[in-house]
C-alpha cells in the first residue's frame, strides 16, 4: 500500500464554538470551511496547517460517534486520515492481512473524499481513516 | 503566533515491536530512526509521512508519562506537535492569553528540537507540543 500523506487529523470537541477560540485566537489558525454531515451526525470546522488539515468535530446528536467517543475518552484526538490511491483495492489487501475494517467499501466523507475506517482494535488503539480524492 | 506546520503526531503504544508490524507491514511505512529518551522514560520509532512525522512512543518505566496515559486512556494518539519560530516568546504570549503551560521554558526534545507542552486542560483535551528547530 502506498500512503501519499496524512490528509487530516480529526479532533473530537464538545463545542465547536469554544474550541475555535483556542485554534484561532491562541494558535492563530484560520477556519476555511464549516460543514454539517447529517449522515455522521457531526458538524465540522476545517483548518489548513501546512499541507494537512485539522478537522474539529462536534456531535449533533447524542448517538453520534463523536458523542460516544467523548463519553468514553473525553475530548481530544479522534482519528488520523491517511491519503492513498485505489482505496477499494487497498481495503481488500488490508483485510487479507487480518486487519478488521469498519468500512469494507469506500463511502463518501467530508470534502468530497471517499473514505473508509479501520477498526481501532486492529491498529493499537488509533482510529485510522483511509481516504482518496476522487479527482486526483 | 505563526504555526509553520504540524511537525509530528505522537502515538502512545504498549509495544513498539508489535505496533511497528502494523505501521510497516500494513501501512507500508518505513521507520527511519529509533531513539531512547531516558529523560522522558520512552523509546520511540519515527516514520516520515509526506512532510510530517509519526512518532510511536513506548514507556520504558512504570512512571513514564506514556505509561500513565495508556493506563488512563488506552493506547492511541497522544499529542500533536506544531512547529513555530521563536518558541520562547510564543510561550510568553500564550501564557498571557490565559493558557496553562506544562513547560514555561523550551526544553530539549527528540531529534534536537526545542519543545514545550501546553496543558490539555487548556486546549480542549488535546496534548499540544510546540516545537522549534534550533538551526532553522
Amino acid at each position: 500500500m502506498n500512503i501519499k500523506k496524512i490528509e487530516h487529523i480529526g479532533i473530537a470537541v464538545k463545542s465547536l464554538e469554544k474550541s475555535r477560540i483556542f485554534y484561532e485566537k491562541v494558535l492563530g489558525l484560520s477556519c476555511y470551511r464549516e460543514e454539517v454531515v447529517p449522515d455522521q451526525k457531526v458538524k465540522t470546522a476545517f483548518y489548513q496547517v501546512g499541507n494537512i488539515k485539522i478537522e474539529l468535530l462536534e456531535a449533533t446528536a447524542q448517538d453520534s460517534p463523536i458523542a460516544t467517543f467523548i463519553e468514553k475518552k473525553g475530548e481530544g484526538m479522534h482519528h488520523i486520515a491517511f491519503e492513498t490511491n485505489d482505496l477499494e483495492n487497498n481495503l481488500k489487501i488490508i483485510e487479507k492481512k487480518g486487519i478488521r475494517l469498519i468500512d469494507k467499501q469506500p463511502r463518501p466523507g467530508t470534502e468530497q473524499l471517499q473514505i473508509a475506517f479501520l477498526h481501532p482494535g486492529a491498529t493499537h488503539g488509533v482510529l485510522i481513516e483511509l481516504c482518496e480524492h476522487p479527482y486526483e
